[in-house]
């Protein structure tokens, strides 16, 4: 029997819903070109189609040796090697080396066979044409990249789960691997109910709105890894959104509901979730500011996220407990812990005890670092969000900051990469 | 006349390459819809097509009052009003409020006219059918956003330069704003050298080895908000390499040549781009591990990077230089500042005064709070990245950190969200 709260703090809100959905990596894996499956999840281990590098490879200009010809040289006493010749890069390297002989070689350039060390250039001294000094020592491996030291073929070179960054992309390109099977998007069914919301292409008449959160929360789900599919906006009328429910869930791994505002709406809308089955409405309603009226349920295998109408309260919840569920659907493996920027806050901001706040904050450089400066604006306001760079989270024990004090700013999901830093820190 | 530096530290390289090239917003704007809009970055102010909201909502389930009428109510001494009817959702509020009254209504819905507060539904109590008790003052404008509250029509709703994350689609949709002009993404000429590199899908020779540049930078740079073409692998002979690159400056904003590793190469690519005409090389070396091989130049207005082969030093430099230019060639106007993991320092990590390092990390959960572990392998593994979440940077005054130093963890991108935090932080 699935655990059920009345109010939760997000934490436990979040691991029941966890819980009680045990997340898999459902999604058929679609196979798709690896030049285009960066932010994608790897649906299934890789292997290495051969060794890479596939050949000993020197790391440095300067010449293949046999170590053991090196042994004891020094500026005083070279040991002298006879120059058999050059490593023309991008062919086989021939050549043969012979003991007391060195070939030319350059970075990234083949090792010919006995060879199994290089010398770098500035360690060594021509004599005339065909003779080399060789004025330090190099040990066994000196200089030189193992044939399959960066993956041996047949190893597992990226695990399934891995998200394809730039780097992982670049690794499948170096082994030939074209094609990849990764995790399909996590399909999402999109709701709204309220009789004042109209789509947002769609001039509202008096005493109507164009809908927000359907254009916000896409967005969101397409940055989390989702795919957002809406079923439209529908009247408060329970039976008409229970079908609209019952079809989203069918044809969805997550539903999110997004109810009007009004105390009767958001009644309706926990009276057809309640509806749609086992295990049902684990959380109703959340110690959080904004997004108090929010509801966490499952429908048979489907998580169904029942969120507060307020633009800013959808976005907030959506990124706390939408992202993270996309994310374990996907079965993501590398540690997805948020980065934030540490900043000084630049006015005092309350809070209420037992109860977590998330207060939208914009970045602006101050004398002593970053401050973080809190948005002014209601969470009915959607452009509030637009000027803030993050929000800040103060937890459930701290009943409000001071002016100063020192906060980490989670950063509002954009898809651009974040220019790396090119100062400061340690 | 630029400035010319034989080996700097990266913020000089970057504040000299970026000085000589005067980054503007230079690619055509686009006009695409909003919806496909998500990551790109406004070319243009967007100015509110109407009020929002478009009328005065109340933001809570009560009555709206005209606020003189509740003056001096309280539990033992209540306002006593007329009950005139109910605002239905989503029509006009024809009603027209009469002094001493109250109407029904819900959250969202649209104030009557003359109402000018609503009382929450908890500090009434109905009397009868058609009368309630006000048990509480309120002020004018108590409960109410005003018309043009979130934003007026006619004002600024978004800035030029403004990169559109999910409250930007919102607030866009929230306007009925179907389609926006947004810079194109800054087109980036990628060339590799090397006579050992083959493209990544043709099966190498003995002595040959795939680009794995070519796909790790592609996906940088559109993280970043570029889009690469590419000008395939040059063999290691100057004429051709001059044609190739004059080509790639002619048909990019910005051109990013990987040399081959040998010092021949890469002295060969110095002197093509020295050919390529004012305000030429401005830096020729960097004072930073890995990437101390960099090479940055303008050609005409088009910025020209050139990187080490190594990936891990070509993808980090290429982090900390042509994300930023590339940037900079967008016009972004929010905050970039990269956020960052705490942890600290499994390991002793040595590092040489004067010089930059950056070192790839993975971040373990560890007893106390996060772990930054270094990632073993030599700049020459591409493998060795795939195992990184991120990396730290080591200031060239800092000769090493010791194990359990506190470090901010940089990310490498990777194109999905972060969650939001859900404990932790204050």
């Amino acid at each position: 029997m699935a655990e059920f709260l009345q109010l939760a703090y997000l934490s436990q809100a979040l691991r029941i819903w966890l819980e009680a959905t045990r997340p898999l990596p459902r999604a058929e894996p679609e196979e798709i070109p690896t030049q285009a499956a960066l932010g994608r999840i790897l649906a299934e281990d890789v292997r290495a189609t051969g060794d890479l590098p596939p050949f000993r490879r020197s790391t440095v200009d300067g010449y293949a040796v046999i170590a053991a010809d090196t042994f004891g040289a020094s500026a005083s006493l070279p040991a002298y090697l006879h120059l058999s010749g050059e490593i023309v890069m991008g062919v086989a390297a021939v050549l043969d080396l012979q003991a007391g002989s060195a070939a030319l070689i350059h970075t990234g350039g083949m090792l010919p066979a006995r060879a199994d060390a290089v010398v770098m250039l500035e360690d060594t001294q021509p004599v005339g044409e065909a003779e080399i000094e060789v004025l330090r020592p190099v040990q066994v491996g000196a200089n030189v990249l193992q044939q399959g030291e960066d993956v041996r073929q047949g190893e597992v070179a990226l695990r399934a789960g891995s998200p394809l960054r730039p780097q992982e992309i670049g690794g499948l390109m170096a082994l030939g691997i074209e094609r990849v099977k990764c995790r399909g998007r996590v399909r999402v069914g999109l709701l709204s109910s309220g009789d004042e919301v109209v789509p947002a292409m769609q001039e509202p008449a008096p005493g109507q709105v164009r809908d927000v959160n359907e254009g916000t929360l896409r967005a969101l789900i397409e940055l989390a890894g989702g795919q957002a599919t809406s079923y439209g906006i529908v009247p408060d009328d329970p039976d008409r959104l229970e079908e609209a429910m019952r079809q989203a869930v069918a044809e969805n791994e997550l539903v999110i509901v997004t109810a009007g505002s009004s105390v009767s709406t958001r009644d309706a809308t926990a009276e057809v979730i309640r509806r749609l089955g086992p295990p049902g409405m684990l959380v109703h309603g959340l110690h959080v500011k904004p997004g108090k009226p929010t509801i966490l349920a499952v429908a048979g295998q489907v998580p169904v996220l029942g969120l507060p109408g307020n633009p800013v309260s959808a976005l907030i919840v959506a990124h706390c407990l939408a992202v993270p569920m996309i994310q374990a659907m996907l079965g993501v493996k590398r540690s997805m812990i948020a980065p934030t920027v540490p900043a000084r806050l630049s006015e005092n901001v309350p809070s209420e005890a037992g109860r977590e706040d998330f207060v939208p904050v914009a970045l602006e450089p101050g004398s002593n670092g970053m401050q973080a400066v809190p948005v002014p604006g209601r969470s009915n306001l959607i452009f509030t969000l637009t000027r803030a760079d993050g929000f800040l989270r103060i937890p459930p024990d701290v009943t409000g900051l001071q002016a100063g004090a020192r906060v980490q700013v989670h950063s509002f999901p954009g898809g651009l990469a974040w220019p790396a830093p090119i100062g400061g820190d340690a």
